[in-house]
């Protein structure tokens, strides 16, 4: 292959631009460019050591571990502020072997935590992931509390655990974590960059990533605004630009049922460019089709809304789940999040049309819901007085909705759900006026897969499933380490952990 | 951006080679290079109109469909004999409304056949491919009797569909259509370069494929060998390189179980290198994680093997499927694949290994094995002169086996199975010896994902999900079509048709 010098400067600059100019490096081998002439051709508008891709949990981890190390690192973030879909998530944080689950007197353990997930992720997690992410919760937990994360002084014991392992932050609001963790990574010099929107990868001779090309300005969803840039990362890119539930045409590709019937509970910048970018400089596709639904949230209010937590927190836990059109309970409403939507969804009227379940508490099963006031005044949960009145506002058969009532309570005064095994030795009878209730339908919430990384949080190239110089990887951007359901509550721990490893391997990498 | 013109030569042919060039060229605005210019830059070792991967179903068909419109068709098939996975492919034909259904009274329409796939593929088939498939099939049947394909004169009614609607090549294997088509594609002047293995896509400046760049003299699978060689595509290239079964890293991302412990039934040459090439182009990559286990395969021989056509055509329709452990039945025989496959590797031992079960199939039944002679030669099926005997060998429970083999008579003498649901009314009681009976266990069958294609067979790019010019796909490597699970004998169908498709797509296209 030819390698003629004189023209080098301007043919690494284009090849450098090439979304998968490392594929054709290998085609290269009579090149004699280095990745030190290369640098040199390129005009870049900034230079840092770290640049991340995206502003929420794993992201910010990410940059202020980097930071730690003494390094200049920038966040890119396409949105108007900071925090991404972690701002609007519920603020569960599972944690295994926790101090409060010492003074709860749960057992819990690393590998009980890895069960539970794997169970959930039906067996295809990619195990060494999902260790490191049990692992490495009791420190990530420590971690945001002295960034300032404050949480609530008792555990949730959420549906697909084993035990109460769940801490919720104090305004039960992943912006509980996300705005700690955004103090700290400015005050300790992190550099955030919002209205920044990621283009393509740049690499050079050596197959390694060495930059990116963003759309600087820029302001979604318009796409015609922002102008294009060029930002050096002298150590490397960490990639954290979450899921793609908002992806429409690639969620459809995955599932062509979730391509607009079904809602999302993620922020409208979810759409996935970041990582469909990735795939082009040869990062592995894993698990793509396996993508989430929440099955606790509510057709009556947008997104994640105020439901899910009632429905998180009190409904499923303290109460039951009804057939709209019989009353009769049809799942163990603690089942992880795939068998309970999967059988939700399967709730459909003769036309076709959603016949949304019912999910209904007492008042003391209500207490447990920290935003009870707000799903109130939003009329997305209903109070009544009597179950006849309940039935009669949903038009369910009362005598099908106090028959299922009683024979729960049976199973609760038994500690034996005969019926659907859900697990009740700490559930409480529905007794107590005013019964709540609500609406209930499962929403596309988190995206399982994504590209491939090893437990360093390197992404692995499609040619050789060796990693990408350059390239690192955390939270929900990647796929892995929940198989084919995430457990509620694992994904803050996921994006930390994996975040915080992420900020440590590029801060080990050579500077070019 | 810089645009220096004496550059352009050296600049054009190193951004040619890079596999994700076409990524680079929306960032080369500023560039005045055309199309005709790079053509020129590039020393091409071949040139021809079109260019196909893989010498299979679909390979073939677009190769010959696109002679016929009078243009230069080259294969290029990386291992020493062509036909690839379609070779060792059982020969199953599934065809919606087919001449011989006609004769056998078997009503049948292009809407069941979808209506039945769909099923299988739990209703995340992407429906407008999988509609083509079936509305083309009498038309691919045609065509390969045409090219000199032979046929059984009896139809076979395969588990999840419908109605009897799949022929049997009279060799009972795909080569029974392969070798006619190899024929077919040499006699009008196909190309077939076989040792000839695929490396990266070749793009110019417009994001069009223009050619491949290949290793030429190729020894599967010695990656030493072949020297580096360019063939350019005049009109396009067909992307026909089947799936990626016997790609045990890329497996093992989508599900780490099928990393090795379960066996493929694919040839080797099954490791998906161009599949990964297209996604470093801007490919799609669509529902990897969909694998397939034939549940039919024996643990007792290699890949596909003898049994799984005992199993298919006798075993599980004029059979039975009973545990090792208990002798009982635990899954509809003829349910589709995934729902057969999913029960039958929940039997394990306690020490965690498989506990095989076991297919049983009298005389009468047996008879509708093509390959029973050679079944038994292999010594993977056993004859037995009583149902004592068979158990005894099996290690099962002989009271439990003749409780089943009882009960299941009693269902097919009335028509119904009230066990399991199993449709018996074609057939037979268990009753007359010499009884027959293997082991079995699932393999790694076929991949339902693969690269986003339109009913036109062109692939779709991850940045704008519009098609990349020049690319066609077809088969096996793509994704869509049968959702979560393919329903036997339409992957023939699938080839066939979708193969023609790209070939009649890619002659439409414009020359460069």
């Amino acid at each position: 292959m030819s390698n003629d010098n004189c023209q080098k400067v301007d043919v690494s600059r284009r090849k450098l631009l090439a979304g998968g100019a490392a594929a054709a490096t290998a085609m290269m081998l009579g090149s004699e460019a280095s990745a030190s002439q290369i640098n040199n051709a390129i005009s870049w508008d900034k230079t840092f050591d770290v640049l991340v891709i995206g502003s929420g949990f794993a992201a910010l981890s990410a940059a202020i571990e980097a930071r730690r190390k003494g390094l200049d690192v920038m966040i890119v973030e396409k949105m108007r502020v900071p925090g991404g879909n972690s701002t609007i998530n519920g603020g569960l944080f599972a944690v295994a072997g926790s101090e409060l689950q010492k003074e709860e007197g749960v057992e819990d353990s690393v590998e009980l935590m890895v069960q539970d997930m794997m169970a959930a992720g039906r067996g295809i997690n990619h195990p060494e992931l999902t260790r490191a992410i049990a692992a490495g919760s009791p420190d990530a937990f420590k971690f945001v509390v002295e960034c300032g994360a404050k949480f609530k002084p008792k555990l949730s014991w959420l549906g697909g655990h084993s035990v109460a392992r769940t801490y919720l932050t104090h305004n039960a609001s992943g912006s509980g974590i996300v705005r700690p963790l955004v103090k700290t990574a400015r005050r300790e010099g992190v550099v955030i960059r919002t209205e920044c929107k990621m283009l393509n990868f740049i690499t050079n001779d050596d197959k390694r990533i060495i930059g990116i090309q963003v759309k600087d300005g820029y302001r979604f969803p318009d796409e015609e605004t922002g102008i294009v840039k060029h930002f050096k990362a002298r150590r490397g890119v960490v990639l954290a630009s979450g899921g793609f539930s908002r992806d429409t045409k690639f969620l459809s590709a995955q599932d062509p049922r979730l391509g607009g019937v079904i809602d999302s509970t993620n922020q409208p910048g979810a759409t996935g460019e970041a990582l469909r970018a990735a795939f082009r400089i040869g990062a592995v596709p894993v698990q793509l089709s396996l993508i989430q639904l929440g099955p606790w949230a509510s057709p009556d209010e947008q997104g994640f809304g105020v439901a899910s937590m009632f429905n998180i927190q009190s409904g499923f836990r303290y109460g039951i789940m009804v057939e709209r059109a019989t009353g009769k309970r049809f799942v163990n409403e603690l089942a992880d999040r795939k068998t309970r939507a999967d059988a939700m969804i399967k709730n459909v009227k003769e036309s076709g049309e959603p016949d949304y379940p019912i999910i209904l508490v007492d008042s003391v099963g209500a207490k447990a819901c920290p935003t009870l006031d707000r799903c109130l005044e939003y009329k997305v949960v209903h109070a009544f007085d009597r179950l006849e009145d309940l039935a009669s506002h949903y038009q369910i058969p009362a005598e099908g909705l106090i028959e299922s009532v009683t024979a729960y309570n049976e199973y609760v005064k038994n500690n034996d759900d005969l019926e659907l095994g859900k697990p009740v030795s700490t559930a409480t009878p529905i007794i107590k006026p005013p019964f709540y209730a609500v609406r209930g339908w499962p929403k596309v919430h988190h995206c399982m897969g994504g590209v491939e990384i090893n437990p360093s949080a390197q992404v692995l190239h499609s040619e050789t499933f060796e990693p990408i110089a350059g390239l690192y990887a955390a939270g929900e951007v990647t796929g892995g380490p929940h198989g084919a359901s995430r457990l509620g509550s694992c994904a803050i721990t996921d994006g930390l952990v994996m975040g915080r490893i992420a900020g440590n391997s590029v801060a080990r990498n050579d500077a070019i």
